[in-house]
């Protein structure tokens, strides 16, 4: 029999216990968020038939789309992000849901990508949309529900960065850019992150007016003095979203971002992504109003507002961060056995000790030197190791009383139980 | 444009927020029992390379295996279970991972079956497994985690049954069964379930001495007394767990069940399948002791033990015994909004109710109308409405009270916040 190569797939990760408790920990503290602001769960599958896949994210999408022929000869697709799904569930469920229905998905998505640097094959999105609402609320609470996840992770240094549509739709007009070249005015006024100001003045060329795309470009003073010197485009909706976020308290974490355009055709109102300081990393979680989610799927046209959470990213931020060193991994207790004779002891302890909440181990190992059993312990990250010998056993039923000792420390303590 | 139907693929499903809340709960469970005795939780990728997968489950596993080959030309499968990605995964991190190893995985696995009710052809899988211990007390604790997770979940009238390989090796050779017709005899043993112990017998034909199969087929007596009438075979290490079960007090939900086989070659100790009374649902959680995990991954000989527990069949079992019904789906407030002026005081309510522990939805319709608002919270199930008009404000802003409508009793409260 050869041996295979327990290889995995470029671009596809095993997560080991330590990368898994913390994931654990992040998907719990977002889903948490999620869940307070009323946002309920739903799931699709990881195969779809290709043509509700295929078709919905551009010829660049659908090359990255794992899609193939089952045995039954179906065209299937595995789901490349969570918003096409949502759009066929929607439409699926148009009678039964009610509106605004807001709905929260975390799941992996899977794109056949060039792997690189943070970027996978399989990576996992949390999704929040509210469906059926026009109203300005949608727009503040889509931004407060990033503040507090951000917030409630413990990330440091994050900002959320907002703009609306319409605003650049104003100022390309007054910038004159006729309606062929605003996608590719767009596309530059996109990338003054990466290559800056004079680069995509440069590339704009004479598409634009340069001095208006250049106020907008430098981003110059802060939110509110943005507003007043630019009040003279359509600032209405995101000096209204301003107020509020300020009434909210959270401005701080908060900024209008007079450049930002965000490349999709598909947004029409408030956009928004959020960055971290002193961080490669980019976007984390970016989203906005859109006017058609249904598409291809139904043609009753509903609007939108909802934002994509790269978990991935959040988890990396956090680890640059040092946010996810104390994440427990292992049990607190292991209790040791001594003999075969006091085995049923040590599992009546373990059983008393996990009733009172803990994690705990029982030796397993088939070699009972109780050396090696604190070696296990040692080499385990186990902090609490439960001494059970023929004395430990009469002082735990005459006194109530368990020996532990703590593997840091090297100090032996007596606890009730 | 043309509407595509948004249909999903059969066997797969979509979980609206009822079911998702419901399965959650489930998982969240599950995953503390196993936190709580030690295990550590990793996870695979979806996706792997199909030498990886393929060959390990037999021509009808196989067959089943979603494969296919990906842009780069690489052939690939879809994960098919999740026991042979962790061989994978423990054969390529060898010289990590300290023994005993105790790990558990969660997740989804595929496979191309012909879809019946309760047969998906995407479903979650709950495995643990502990590597490198032949210890008796592994095979105490797999048997102890499972009964943990039932009484967690709180299923009625389940039976974790348990034999040992050895034990029917022992009987079958007893009933002068050749080498060549064991491995028939055994699938004929694992029918008796399904079609009772005469038909049973009849296939066995003159394979087997039909009075000594027919003892062990027909299971009378309870497990002590089967312990003693069986006694002449090989029933050492099930006497032996028997007394721990005993000693730990939960042999009222354990059983010796001398007829069962499971059919893998791949089990050589300890076997077991969890039912449930009154339930047409199969066994819920199987597993056994194995000698070799590793197969064609390494050269190396790893015995374990372990169980896969399904996910979907624990929660139909919860859901038959309407263990479910009371699982929280949706916010438990709804705050009104009244006016325009007065959003930024329903926002800063549904804050502190938040910062409290409690769900929180502010209405983000774009009608204000006060009716509307209950009739939302009514339709969404939303148990108490915050009603937050001029007056209440001042009242808020007085006494700290808030009027909290409760949309069942119909009944108007203050409630301090």
């Amino acid at each position: 029999m050869s041996i295979i190569e327990p290889k995995v797939l470029k671009g596809f990760r095993d997560f080991n216990q330590s990368e898994m408790a913390k994931r654990k920990h992040v998907e719990k503290i977002i889903r948490n968020v999620f869940r307070k602001f009323g946002y309920a769960e739903i799931e699709t599958p990881i195969l779809e038939y290709s043509e509700i896949l295929l078709g919905k994210y551009g010829d660049e999408g659908d090359q990255l789309t794992y899609n193939f022929v089952d045995n039954g000869d179906r065209a299937v697709a595995m789901r490349y992000d969570q918003t096409v799904p949502f759009a066929r569930y929607v439409a699926a469920n148009l009678g039964t849901l009610v509106r605004p229905y807001k709905r929260f998905q975390i799941g992996n998505v899977f794109r056949a990508d060039k792997p690189q640097k943070g970027r996978y094959r399989q990576f996992t999105q949390c999704d929040i949309d509210i469906i059926g609402s026009e109203n300005i609320m949608s727009d503040i609470e889509v931004i407060q529900v990033v503040v507090s996840v951000m917030r409630e992770l413990g990330v440091k240094g994050f900002k959320v960065k907002f703009s609306d549509r319409r605003f650049l739709e104003s100022v390309l007009e007054t910038a004159g850019v006729s309606d062929n070249d605003k996608a590719e005015v767009i596309t530059c006024v996109d990338k003054v992150d990466k290559i800056g100001v004079e680069k995509v003045l440069e590339l704009i060329g004479d598409k634009a007016d340069k001095q208006v795309m250049k106020e907008i470009l430098e981003r110059s003073g802060d939110t509110e003095s943005r507003l007043v010197d630019m009040s003279e485009y359509e600032t209405d909706r995101i000096a209204e979203i301003w107020e509020m976020i300020c009434e909210l308290g959270i401005q701080e974490y908060v900024e209008f971002d007079p450049s930002m355009a965000r490349g999709l055709d598909y947004y029409t109102g408030m956009v928004m992504e959020t960055f971290v300081e002193d961080s490669e990393i980019g976007s984390i979680c970016s989203g906005g109003r859109y006017d058609n989610l249904l598409g291809m799927f139904s043609k009753e046209v509903l609007s939108g507002i909802g934002f994509g959470l790269g978990f991935d990213r959040v988890v990396d931020v956090m680890e640059e961060q040092g946010l996810l060193d104390e994440v427990e991994v292992v049990a607190e207790y292991l209790v040791t056995v001594f003999s075969e004779n006091l085995r049923a002891k040590s599992l009546e302890v373990a059983s008393k000790l996990r009733a009172g909440g803990a994690s705990v181990e029982v030796y397993l190992g088939d070699n009972l030197k109780i050396a090696r059993q604190f070696k296990y312990a040692e080499r385990r990250d186990i902090q609490k190791v439960v001494v059970l010998g023929e004395d430990e056993v009469e002082k735990l039923e005459k006194e109530g009383l368990l020996l532990v000792k703590n593997m840091i420390s090297g100090e032996q303590e007596e606890m009730a139980i």
